[in-house]
């Protein structure tokens, strides 16, 4: 293992040489040495090209790839979220990235086409293939975050009559034009979709048996099913592709795994980035600019901060009681982190418990009974400690405030925390916008107000 | 759309009287109204039945498996996550389910092994075909985490210098017999990878071409290699399978994407975990017992507790201060929450980061230069607002102390978030664990410092 990884680290170090020497030789443009570079370039794995790509900015990815063969500039690009695609045909201007554009699925162009300025989008349009860009036009037809968007129009037509022999024969002519051959709609002739095949299943048969006798029942979604919802049920069953239809049930495409995979890579990056009250980059860290982190950040932390305000109107309205003990301020971020940290851990689970679809909105009243009861344990072992330790440090009145309020902030902290993102869903926001920092400054506020109510009956303040 | 989900509302509702009807007749075991329920279940699609197992206890779960048909139990149970499937397997017993571990994938039967207590694994085991079990045995060889543990050992030998037509037949004979037949690994007869070829391609080429022509150079891992850096370079790549190899190079299995994608989740679903402060569940949510949701988050919540008595001993330290000026203590949870807040943005974006491969532990400078410049940005721009507001509301004393400490809380909270997710890395930690909760807690303890130095000076305290 050691020996690996300084192997390793060793190839690593002589990449990011590597990317400044392009860039340094871009510069120069000495032909020689562009030579040199490209037959390094060339000994490197795909992974390793993405990867590099990925590391940089646009302008030196764009540098890095100009190097490339046909082959595998197609095979880094096509492995580039749609955003960070746009920066490099940006970079590269639309000409010199036309015949790439032409390569790709009609569903990998539509989203790069989302995120090129209309004007490059336009020209790419323009300069296609006929059948490419009626293909790309059908999965443009569709709404944003629909299944549509996402599939490949391009499928062969497989009807059940047809001998094993001629299906056979069909693909073995079309394979190339339509998205795969392993996972085959049948359909009959006014397209209805009537059940799925496969290249092995016919493959396997005797030639002469009918397609008919060799289809399954069909999992399959409508082209106006919200992408995220139907990735959710789709990826556990481990298909390589499925049928989509349209609201008369008939065939308009092939949803795969790799665009599933894409949809939900996208969706968990979004939470995660938002339970970090930021926004999603949608481009690798290192390739942002630092204005573009700026803007990720600024309006959540701006709007959590003027929420925060909310606490300070608390401790104002109890600055009597504070002056009287001031004892009672050393505890308040103990307390307030606590009452967050519990919030924090069941908005987490159920956020996430909602993106893979283990909870669903309806399930709320159960969520919050589970997690009152998860709250009043957690704050009860935690109380009572606390109760102990401020006993012995600051005197029974003291170790009685702290005790009793951290049984009612964890209480209160996870129900809400489970609560919320569920809530979130149901208003139509995102649940992991709503979990972790919103909760924590509800629960800081809240917890103020406990903490200090508790404090002035038992001091008597 | 409101129509469908309508629809749908009503369909889940059922679904739910559904369990229930299960439940109750499981408990009566009257054979007319089994029968009933049976063709109920029948005329649910296979996603259905995994979200109802999955939104249930392990008991409940198993009462509705039972009354599946041998195709459908096994489509169910090898969508479940291992524990939950181990869940399941004690639930209806090991000789109930000893047909149907038989009929999981090597690697799969491998992970459930992992999770079922030791006697009742042997016992499984045991019962198993021959075959099964060697390759069981082969994939139980490899460290967990590794990639040997996720791969199907169950490879075709095809060899360079077959005829396409050979290759195809003999694929006809094994295609039920291998992982897949779609990605074909193709080897000497030393077992020596050589290169990978394609169903698709063998089956659009002529047939008296041989496998040698038709080759590529092999995206392959290694068996040893860790299983989770290995899914972040496949999966961008968007292959449906790649051969793993040992250290002498020779075909040990096939990695396909649907255990890729199963380690990738897993992966997320930790990290997301443990952002919040809790340990990954490992089952459905609404299928864990209340008891196993309060020992997740125990131990974090209690260490956190601890942590935060730092602040309580820092603001301990400054009471004089405090008690000169108690309007200081109405910032305490305003500054802390957003030198919090702060931190998380950067942790969360730089540990998402981490697991997408987008950032190294080699990169660490890069990253906290970029997080020092996007935190003072951040910094001074509240800083700016908290300076006017409490100018405007405390005097401009206040003003100073509030809005110099919202600009260096900002940056040091920004760059340490930055950092600790990359440090706990190379110390071989998770880099989620130390992202948000415990930066929240440090950042809450160094800001308090930095707070009560700058009030100290300004206000010459």
């Amino acid at each position: 293992m050691a020996a690996t990884n300084a192997a390793h680290a060793a190839h690593a170090t002589s990449i990011d040489a590597l990317v400044k020497e392009v860039t340094r030789v871009n510069g120069n443009a000495d032909p020689e040495e562009l030579t040199q570079l490209q037959e390094q370039l060339e000994q490197l794995r795909i992974s390793d090209l993405i990867r590099i790509v990925e590391r940089t900015n646009a302008n030196r990815g764009a540098m890095v790839m100009r190097l490339l063969n046909r082959a595998r500039f197609l095979a880094v690009f096509d492995a580039l979220d749609p955003n960070h695609q746009a920066d490099i045909v940006q970079a590269l201007g639309s000409e010199a990235t036309a015949e790439y554009f032409d390569q790709l699925g009609p569903e990998d162009r539509a989203q790069l086409l989302d995120e090129l300025p209309a004007e490059i989008a336009e020209e790419m349009l323009l300069a296609l293939d006929p059948d490419e860009k009626d293909a790309t036009f059908t999965v443009l037809g569709y709404e944003k975050g629909t299944v549509g968007r996402y599939m490949s129009p391009e499928v062969p037509d497989i009807y059940p009559e047809y001998t094993v022999d001629e299906a056979l024969t069909l693909l073995r002519e079309i394979a190339d034009e339509v998205e795969t051959i392993y996972t085959l709609p049948v359909v009959e002739h006014d397209r209805k979709l009537v059940g799925v095949t496969s290249l092995k299943r016919l493959f396997t048969a005797q030639g002469s048996q009918t397609v008919g006798e060799l289809i399954d029942d069909p999992v399959f979604a409508y082209a106006t099913d919200d992408a995220e919802e139907t990735v959710r049920w789709f990826l556990p069953l481990d298909l390589l592709a499925m049928p989509v239809v349209d609201e008369s049930d008939r065939l308009v495409g092939m949803f795969t795994f790799d665009d599933a995979h894409d949809i939900q890579e996208r969706e968990d990056s979004e939470d995660s980035a938002r339970s970090g009250a930021s926004e999603p980059l949608n481009r690798p860290y290192l390739s942002t600019p630092v204005l573009a982190l700026v803007r990720s950040r600024i309006v959540w932390l701006a709007v959590l901060a003027v929420s925060a305000l909310l606490t300070v109107q608390v401790l104002d309205t109890f600055e009597s009681t504070l002056e009287k003990a001031v004892v009672l301020s050393l505890f308040i971020p103990l307390l307030t982190g606590t009452g967050g940290n519990t919030g924090n851990q069941a908005a987490t689970t159920v956020t996430r418990s909602l993106a893979l679809g283990d909870v669903r909105r309806r399930d709320i009243a159960q969520v919050m009974w589970r997690e009152v009861r998860v709250g009043l344990v957690l704050g009860t072992a935690l109380g009572v400690a606390g109760f102990l330790l401020a006993w012995a440090v600051y005197g029974l009145p003291i170790g009685i405030v702290i005790g009793s309020t951290l049984v009612l902030v964890c209480t209160m902290s996870a129900t809400v925390g489970g609560a919320m993102p569920i809530i979130a869903k149901t208003v139509g926001a995102d649940p992991a916008v709503f979990s972790n920092p919103f909760i924590t400054t509800f629960c800081d506020a809240a917890g103020l107000i406990i903490y200090f109510l508790i404090a002035k009956s038992v001091l008597g303040l």
